[in-house]
């Protein structure tokens, strides 16, 4: 194994260095605490809700040789548990639990006993009595399960860790070499994923191989090789080669994983070409077909990206899975071209879709993340899984579950997202309490950052240690317009100090008074509205919240209101909209709304909404005309 | 068999009495030259269709024995074939066309070979090496294309027709019965349509065992009877009996259908509660679900309407058969209410949604007709049956080919849509050149009404017979403000003339001049912009009729602007849009487009794009703000 920090994202190349989850440590605060309900609540929550929806299960009954017709869960169930496993190696990686550890054995176990001794290994394929093995690549998901299984044994490998999943990983991997390397079957899978884990184990083992095979996987696809189907071929990225495609269209989550693999392998391989490709796509991507969340995927007939400008609120699907699957790709194109306005866009996600999904309590999760509620949503049943994409308030478990253990290894490995070093520099990409050990031009760096962002703007970095003279990068949102640094002003993008040495204390303030935005003209769904942020948050407006049992679709903001600062969130002056009655909703005035008197909107945090029984809520609100 | 003229819909009751085909004669014109089409083209277009995808040869399959395995199409392939026999039936009683009278005893021989002994009859289920019968209501269809064999059988008895389709229906209609009715199995069609065949089969053959059944389907469903699926079993309306409903929900087609059967049932059984409670349902449906065009289903996901207001114009699925669905319930409305404000319903469905379907050669079909088009599609392979709704231009035929047949059918009976009767008067319901036969408290009366409608807003009604002196009275469309009769202004809605007689002649003045059209306030998705019509055609702008190779993103109305006809559309005064080039669209300025040059924009009736080529089009533009 190759030496590594404990880094999620490794390259071997890049204009940035990342900084491993053991040397940045989230000292409480937005994210510490998330960090923590992640290690009482969604860990154990998910790993429960897989043990009694039968997914660790059909491992036991795979290994036995009774799982045909037995199989529980939908193709993919097997990635869940290993998406799972991926949670908890980074957990163990951050905290040391050995009861963690013990469980990841426990269930490595059970795993490596299905794995037949060629390395395939599914629970839904290919053992008697189920469809054989590669028989349904567009939907079978055979090779998906492999990469989140690689994703797993990579957190271990990089935690220090050997043992059951790492060999079944390696096991696997070889077989897929084998299978699909150059000259064998010429298959993709449906669903990518394979190709960003491949890449990474290449970085974790030192194996040019799996590296080249995940190289082989992003080249064979766009040519046709899956099936036609009803959403067409773009589907899965099959409609035509990455390296000729401009934007990311398509199921979202397929996308985004697989432009996370074209930077690692563009990196990797030194290919500047294919990372420029890769950057474009995801710019355009950002510019054209996001929501102001950070949510993509316009479709919830096929989870997919609609074309630009097409984002309707009231329909917007915004995947979670989707919303860390963009957070993957700007951390690769951050570290890759060192343009640390990547970290607004990860910023956006992780506050907006990511901390959005799960509850407070920690026990349901929003699969989709709607712009706008129309009618309110009824409480899951807290025992029964649901589909995918349910219209209800935040469920326990789905059919599809994805999202959970998305969220969890996401939260567990967060750290990682908050600084990077560089030849002679370390850069601070998202703003946290937190302790920092870096390295840089081979001399420790040590950091405290003292802070209540994202409620209080005011950021203390002290440098606790340097060994020589170093820069300090700071990442300045594009919506901080007027931070200061000790007092000067400060321009969004990157502001740079020089020369830190030892209990030198920079203070950055960055400016939390609510701000209001408009869309582009381009976005017909929301024409005439206005949403407001406030610092990384996108606010929304919560039925609980209007006076007098007033609903969302009754208010409007009055024209010229600015947003005030209330409680977290904000308050703008509006009105009551009564809107006519009438058998048509079409004509000469049916448009005219009359509004009667005024009073404060309130605004909250979108991540908090539906946390108080069931509302309406909207994130862009109509202006007075 | 009950004695009655070539009525599609032909109820015991109600305030006005449907004129049959054989009685109304439309004489070219809008509709006539559709008439014409779809007896050249459409239905030999279908029934070629139908033959090479082998869903005919799946009833010789299934009477040799050799079905299992090798059906062919989905699992409702049945109900087109019977679907085009409908139209084939009313266009046999239109025409007297003797070579589509033996295809259908051609065909009906095929279909009875097929039926058990017992009246069982489907090529999907229930022959050797088919799942069995009735093991699958949610998704299997076997009531469903019960209905469409009953519907077309109706069509060959009101017709004077006997044979093999009448016997086949009769026999599985009483099979339905047995197997169905009140003691027996509780189940119900995950897709109502067995409803309305009953009960206008019980119209037609007398037999109230029929309308029976069909109350009872109509009372059980709501009771959760079928299983819940991620769409909710709201889908096929299981979640609440229909008695307590206040609104269309669910698959929208599904929802017409089965409030269509509700209308019938009220009717024939004297239930003016459930008549009641069927037109409050459809009211509220029309007044806060329906797409400008007419058009019903917000969700491409589950061909659904969406919540009360949810009306996106580029996901608009505005499913032809939904367009035709409503139609049926509208048609049921104006007959038992005598309100002729259904006309209007009918007249915008027809122009706006069915009329849209059918490419003007006769050889493609819209299946969902969107209101925005923001990518130019692509035109379909001639000679490829594509999946339902996909995003081309109009298709030869579809995977789930529910609409072209449906067409068919509607235009072959449309002549019974244009005019009623009622004990002292003729209704004119819809305008067209037509002769007209009806018979008002016993005495015969024979109308011509010669018109260019809908492109000459005159219409002359002659009275060329009347025996004793009756009423007419004239649909004044909602539309229609300042229409004048004889130079008199008469106000929208019923306008009534006394004591004609033969000889009399009447002139109706609609004004056709182009009308700027906004939506209810509560349509957030068309916010801030316009549309046009002009009489009873919803107008749209497509890319191919800007100047300089605009797009319909990048055009506005100016605000103050009237609409001037133009061409059989009209033309506003608009200019281009210039939309900023930036990375993230949201912003404080993100909203401000500039303009430049003023130009006309061209627009055309909604029915007719997609006839040119590939292009973009929006029925709703952006005003100037």
């Amino acid at each position: 194994m190759v030496s590594a920090s404990f880094l999620p994202v490794a390259p071997g190349g890049g204009r940035l260095q990342p900084v491993g989850i053991d040397q940045i440590r989230i000292l409480g605060g937005f994210w510490g605490d998330r960090q923590q309900l992640n290690a009482d609540k969604l860990i154990p929550h998910s790993l429960r809700w897989e043990t009694k929806v039968g997914w660790i299960e059909n491992f036991v009954r795979a290994a036995e040789g009774t799982i045909g017709g037995r199989h529980q869960g939908r193709e993919f169930a097997d990635s869940d548990v290993y998406k799972l496993i991926e949670a908890m190696a980074w957990e163990v990686g951050r905290t040391g639990d050995e009861d963690l550890d013990a469980e990841i054995e426990r269930l490595g176990a059970l795993i490596e006993a299905v794995q037949g001794d060629d390395g395939y290994l599914n629970t839904r394929f290919g053992n008697p009595g189920q469809e054989p093995r590669y028989s349904a690549f567009a939907w079978g998901h055979e090779l998906y399960c492999y990469g989140h299984l690689i994703q797993a044994a990579v957190a271990r490998i990089r935690t220090g860790h050997e043992g059951a999943i790492v060999r079944v990983a390696i096991k696997a991997a070889d077989h897929v070499c084998r299978e699909f390397g150059k000259g064998a079957r010429e298959d993709v899978c449906g669903h990518p994923e394979i190709e960003v884990a491949l890449a990474e184990l290449s970085r974790a083992t030192g194996d040019a191989r799996y590296l080249e095979q995940a190289r082989i996987f992003l080249d064979r696809r766009g040519h046709g090789i899956l099936p036609d189907i009803e959403f067409g071929r773009s589907y899965y990225q099959d409609d035509e080669p990455f390296r000729e495609s401009t934007v990311l269209r398509g199921h979202s989550v397929r996308a985004l994983y697989l432009c996370a693999a074209a930077v690692d392998i563009a990196v990797e391989k030194g290919d500047a070409e294919l990372l420029e490709i890769a950057r474009l796509q995801f710019d355009a991507t950002i510019a054209r077909r996001t929501y102001i969340t950070g949510g993509m995927g316009s479709h919830h007939q096929d989870e997919a990206f609609g074309v630009d400008f097409e984002l309707p609120p009231d329909r917007s699907y915004c995947e979670t899975c989707a919303g860390i699957g963009s957070v993957m790709v700007a951390w690769r194109l951050l570290l890759a071209t060192g343009d640390l306005r990547y970290g607004d866009v990860i910023e956006r996600a992780l506050y907006n879709i990511v901390a959005a999904s799960p509850s407070e309590a920690g026990d349901g999760f929003f699969y989709a993340n709607t712009l706008h509620r129309r009618t309110p949503a009824m409480p899951a049943d807290p025992d029964e899984a649901l589909p995918r994409a349910n219209a209800s308030l935040r469920a326990p478990w789905f059919e599809v579950s994805c999202c959970p253990t998305n969220v969890a290894r996401t939260f567990a490995s967060l750290s990682t997202l908050v600084a990077t070093a560089s030849d002679d520099a370390v850069q601070i990409v998202q703003y946290a309490p937190a302790s920092i050990e870096a390295e840089v031009a081979g001399s420790p760096v040590r950091l405290t950052m003292a802070t209540g962002y994202p409620y209080d703007g005011r950021v203390v970095v002290t440098v606790d240690e340097a060994e020589a003279p170093f820069d300090l990068e700071l990442r300045i949102p594009g919506w901080a317009a007027g931070a200061t640094l000790g007092g000067e002003t400060v321009e969004p993008g990157t502001c740079r100090i020089e020369g830190l040495t030892t209990d030198d204390v920079i203070e950055l303030d960055l400016p939390l008074a609510p701000r209001l935005v408009r869309p582009d003209s381009r976005i017909d769904a929301v024409r005439g509205t206005v949403a407001v942020e406030r610092g990384p948050f996108v606010l929304c407006v919560e039925s609980v919240d209007l006076p007098g049992g007033l609903d969302v679709a009754e208010i409007e903001v009055l024209r010229g209101a600015e947003p005030t600062a209330s409680g977290r969130g904000a308050a703008i002056r509006g009105r009551r909209v009564r809107h006519a009655a009438a058998p048509w909703p079409y004509g000469p005035d049916a448009a005219v709304a009359e509004g009667d008197a005024e009073f404060d909107i309130t605004l909250v945090p979108y991540h908090s909404w539906a946390n108080r029984g069931p509302v309406t809520m909207r994130v862009w609100v109509p202006e007075q005309a």
